[in-house]
């Protein structure tokens, strides 16, 4: 509040595209590509609008967009089915600088649910609609709409058929079982967290943080995960981080895991890699919760902690030469 | 953690019926009794389980349970109406032991959310369920189903009607308005936050929350406020605090109010009081919330702050001779 004014860290944007355990079966560097090409191409053009001038807000809801759009990851486009072979999506939008916040649940005709999380946001006196009558409120505010079946691609109906085939009836109960003959990228797509993600500090030093997610292949209709729930899956505040998460949301949701980040930061004193270590490596798994997060604090730092073997992950500052991209490795970048 | 384990604390329920704006027209004293009493009723029934060794979860949800049999208070039968002339109900519960939780939003033919809540909690692998689906939910475990008209009542109807016809089109938008000719209680329905809730410290020393409501007369179809969400409107750890909210729901869900409780307890050292008091009275006016909480801390203190005129509100401690009710007077009991 009361430091250095002039000094303003270097604006900079981290996203995300789910985490998961790593593929066992056989992989094609092509696929993998794929991926990087797709988080790279949305970090530039963040980066664009980062130096451009644009909003934390602008920046995140963009990256998020773009995301949603990309049939490689489960939201928007490219969705995975519930158990009943539709989809319900949700997303959720927070700004730092007053934190507003605006989020939808089980939306499944609006083409791309962050911008109605948005639109939640800046025209509606509520912060949170689900349903049908958040669909309705999109047409009524005239964002795209399409039809049910929009979102599915033919992967995700196999991801969908071999859920469903299996004993325990949902993918992310068989860590590491190969999707035998199926290429569908680094991760497993049947032990993936399939969430995408965006936050952002901007050069006026406002955070922002943006998370739009398919929910959970053959997942029972009407579950609301942690994607949509302030403080668990999305949060943002000037005065410490902005954070977006990824992994079984239940054990996110219990944790309050985005805002408990922010109060460790805030009351605890905690730096932004320690605050998030706890959250990630100490306190989710004891809670049975598996995924990871991405945080930028107040200060610019960056954090992309995670405890399942892999995330799709990256970021990049104003000035970069280019974007860093990760989907293996240490859960620390 | 590693304290004196003997000194087990006193056993101890709060409950709350929503808070507002005292109502500035005539109010029979007969109609303030039938609110004290319901108060006391579902109070002496929580003391006797907790003596009798009951756990907290079971106490809050029965008390809760007992909230929403009644008239009086806004969830299940008494539920106010949305702008469609319906009810949609929400219900969230969590176990401070293990920090499991259920929720359910825009619930219309469970009569009891608070039931489906719990039962979500502990027998579904998920942890929110919204709309029809958590409705059907419900039926399959043979909860008991209501006609969606069920929750309505003449009371509630005249109200709808009243907000309808005003120009704001939200009863809560006027405060301190005299609903002319209606005799409905201390608390002015137009102006109330009608939430119910309890929270309960038991004999193992475990806590627990759980919080009720129909949501705000004339609401947008769709709408979820902060009750049905962990960390919001509801949230309990034995660690350090249990919480159930009443109030303008969206400020609380960007206050994160009830964990934020909780965090400022177990990362920067304050007392029950001063955490209340800080996001109570200092925080959420600044986002415009209005209402009040109830808390039991895991030494069995309670504190019960609200920052609007009244709250209905009530605590008793084993051993207690008679509960203690509040609805008007200080903001701290």
């Amino acid at each position: 509040m009361n430091d250095k004014v002039n000094v303003r860290p270097t604006p900079v944007l981290a996203i995300h595209g789910g985490a998961g355990t790593l593929l066992r079966g056989a992989m094609s560097a092509d696929k993998e590509q794929r991926y990087r090409q797709a988080l790279e191409a949305i970090l530039l053009h963040g980066q664009a609008q980062l130096a451009a001038g644009d909003s934390a807000l602008d920046v995140v809801v963009e990256a998020v967009r773009r995301l949603e759009e990309c049939e490689l990851f489960n939201a928007g486009k490219g969705a995975v089915y519930t158990a009943a072979a539709r989809h319900e999506l949700d997303a959720c939008v927070m700004d730092g600088h007053d934190l507003q916040a605006g989020a939808v649940a089980g939306v499944s005709r609006t083409r791309n649910p962050v911008l109605l999380a948005r639109l939640v946001m800046q025209h509606s006196p509520h912060l949170m609609f689900m349903g049908a009558a958040a669909d309705e409120l999109a047409r009524a505010h005239g964002l795209e709409m399409v039809a049910s079946d929009w979102f599915g691609t033919p992967e995700r109906l196999a991801q969908l058929q071999m859920a469903q085939q299996t004993a325990s009836g949902q993918l992310l109960d068989h860590d590491g079982q190969t999707q035998a003959g199926q290429d569908s990228g680094p991760i497993d797509e049947g032990t993936k967290f399939g969430t995408v993600g965006a936050v952002a500090l901007d050069a006026r030093g406002h955070l922002a943080a943006a998370t739009s997610t398919g929910g959970m292949t053959n997942k029972q209709p009407g579950r609301v995960g942690d994607s949509p729930i302030v403080g668990a899956g999305c949060y943002a505040n000037d005065a410490t981080v902005a954070i977006s998460c990824t992994g079984t949301g239940e054990a996110f949701i219990r944790a309050c895991a985005a805002h408990d980040v922010s109060a460790l930061i805030e009351y605890a004193g905690l730096d932004l890699h320690e605050a998030c270590r706890r959250v990630v490596i100490e306190k989710l798994p004891r809670l049975g919760g598996r995924g990871g997060l991405i945080a930028v604090s107040a200060k610019g730092e960056v954090c992309l902690p995670f405890n399942t073997e892999g995330m799709y992950r990256g970021q990049v500052k104003v000035g970069d030469a280019a974007p860093a991209v990760g989907i293996y490795g240490e859960a620390f970048i």
